[in-house]
């Protein structure tokens, strides 16, 4: 008979920007391309104190089987937390931990998409996300995007002409690659258009609390009457990612088969890393130590976007993120973007990640997404001024 | 449009053990319902000092991402254990790290399975496996087994027969639910046949360390010329199943498409319990901690063993297993387990699983499985007395 994998595999390919990061881990290389949160800012001390007191407290517990739901008072510290700053109104029930955001994706995939399905997602929008759903193979309709988000009178028309939409996907705050943050107004038409549909939306928000300046708008989920907005977040950006700890809130019709599906997944979360950071809530202060985050990425966007005001040619756009951790720049179209990367890698040892994998349709080949989290002030400036050459040199 | 799931959804359903365990949290029951390991034997104190460790000598790295493939010492670490545990010849690069053996079972679902393809597992097989692989629509096809293992004339005749057959599902050691064994000519019947028809054997190993007496048999991956075993196995047992740490062992045309599969599910898993296991096996002596956990379960096998011999009625046949978490019953024809699980709830405060669930295809209402590993012994000979009476009340 031999060896014969799924079809789904045929549709699954290794990610580009994986391969990036490969090469990038040479020290010499300054990377744009990660979307990493500075490390110097991890709470190294304060978990070795939290894991001690969570090992003397409950340490049994701690090392043992749990619950696939997750841990009660992290889901309550998160309702809370929720509730303060998305404007929700939530308890613990409406939460479930998973392993990361990136595992609610792919259990959004797999809880909604036959064959053939369509997903509806912002263009651009979140590479892992388009990976994670791929596997599960939908058809994508990529909705047009402006400076204020999805444009609604696209997302009126696709709605209106197409069948089998299974859920709308989107980024909401700081969106991942483009930066870009929705109007309020655009949340609210979504929200209407979700009513009348009665399509679920994937509110994904990992970097909401990381807002630099102006006020936080209200989360889709805090917006929702009917129970279809599925908001998925995580402790990766606000925290630390080595742990792999998200969450979903939903309402109980998902809950019930994000557990069901999780149950054949992994069974649940780390018990230990989720006792961990509720301790952490516990007895630190999380939202000093987030902080304490938005001040260092502040002056790194600022420094970034200065910077490439200064250096790039007058023909590049880029988005003035309000926070988050990326900015986006859209080169004339008769630059393609990989071919820059191939030059900066070659000559510049400065790295990006081309905006060509963002398009779940592909066609687009002139963008790139800039990540300043990771990188020192000095090391934007000049990995900036870097790239700026590379450009005008094209 | 309103809300629709996929289609696989129908086939996932809520887990009876897990509804099961919900009851069991009573700590008036005598529980044998779990597969959970002694939470008095998990080194709480070793922990703590290696998280220490891990924290003081790489605390950025541990709590930064990381890579999908995993942490290179503990697959280093794994790889040696395994040669000299499990006769095998692998190195590093045969390794990745996964959250827990169950979500290697999940994987390879979403690697073979085609809705309507065959996958062939003993009967009775892993509940949790047949969950995994479930939400991917195979047909099941049970191969009959007996006290050696898989009956090869059977799986003979069953290859012969069945048109795509993607791959055959096997616990060689300890099995969960029988507690059984395969023999050494059972294996390498096995691999015969798999290199005959060139199908890939799942061999999923979580308890094969846990040997009470007699020789430990050579793994099926040891025994694989033609690169056609997937092996997966977990520090769940051997060590804390808190972390979810798990393995898989296989050819790199296997690898490839796992760690694709894992980019897409959850990125990576925790690369700080990652370095904890490391570091504890580095400072510390794995092998005389799983020694200890032999000696208990060894004395627990035994008494729960001698008491069914004494207590149980003479047509009650049960299986006395060499090593693992579990013991199997096979009662008289007539008398339905979930009946009497039903009673042992209501009358006597003692729980088992009935094997019904572990029978993709059903049909099977007579068995069951007990679990000694996490009940002392007093409570385990109170618990089968108790049992006992009422399969004689019955």
């Amino acid at each position: 008979m031999g060896v014969a994998f799924a079809k789904r595999m045929e549709f699954m390919k290794a990610s580009e920007i994986r391969e990036i990061l490969k090469i990038t881990e040479n020290p010499e290389i300054i990377s744009f391309a990660g979307g990493l949160p500075a490390p110097e800012l991890f709470p190294v001390k304060e978990m070795k104190h939290v894991t001690e007191l969570v090992l003397e407290e409950n340490g049994r517990q701690a090392l043992q089987y749990s619950t696939t739901e997750g841990f009660v008072p992290l889901r309550r510290q998160i309702a809370e937390r929720m509730n303060r700053k998305n404007e929700t109104s939530v308890t613990y029930e409406d939460i479930r931990i998973i392993s990361g955001s990136q595992q609610g994706l792919d259990f959004t995939g797999k809880l909604f998409i036959d064959e053939g399905d369509v997903v509806l997602c912002e263009s651009p929008t979140y590479l892992a996300a388009i990976s994670a759903f791929r596997a599960y193979r939908p058809v994508f309709k990529e909705v047009p995007t402006d400076d204020d988000g999805m444009v609604m009178a696209d997302l009126k028309k696709i709605l209106a002409t197409t069948n089998r939409v299974k859920f709308i996907y989107v980024i909401p705050d700081f969106q991942n690659p483009s930066g870009r943050t929705w109007s309020l107004a655009r949340r609210r038409q979504l929200i209407e258009l979700m009513n009348e549909y009665e399509i679920p939306v994937i509110e994904d928000n990992p970097y909401g609390e990381l807002r630099f300046e102006g006020e936080m708008l209200p989360s889709l989920k805090s917006m929702d009457q009917k129970g279809l907005v599925i908001y998925i977040s995580t402790f990766s950006k606000i925290f630390c990612p080595g742990l792999r700890i998200g969450w979903i809130a939903a309402d109980s019709r998902f809950l019930d088969k994000y557990v069901l599906i999780k149950q054949g997944a992994d069974l649940h979360t780390s018990i230990l890393s989720q006792r961990q950071i509720a301790k952490f809530i516990e007895i630190y202060d999380l939202d000093a130590f987030v902080a304490n985050i938005i001040n260092v990425y502040r002056r790194r966007r600022d420094v970034m976007v200065e910077t490439m005001q200064a250096e790039f040619p007058g023909t590049v756009k880029f988005t003035y993120s309000q926070g988050g951790l990326f900015t986006w720049a859209v080169l004339p179209e008769r630059i393609k973007a990989v071919e820059l990367l191939l030059n900066c890698l070659r000559n510049y040892n400065v790295a990006f990640v081309p905006g060509d994998s963002f398009f779940p349709n592909g066609g687009v080949t002139n963008t790139l997404r800039l990540n300043y989290s990771n990188m020192p002030e000095e090391k934007i400036v000049e990995g900036i001024k870097r790239l700026a050459r590379a450009i005008n040199e094209y």
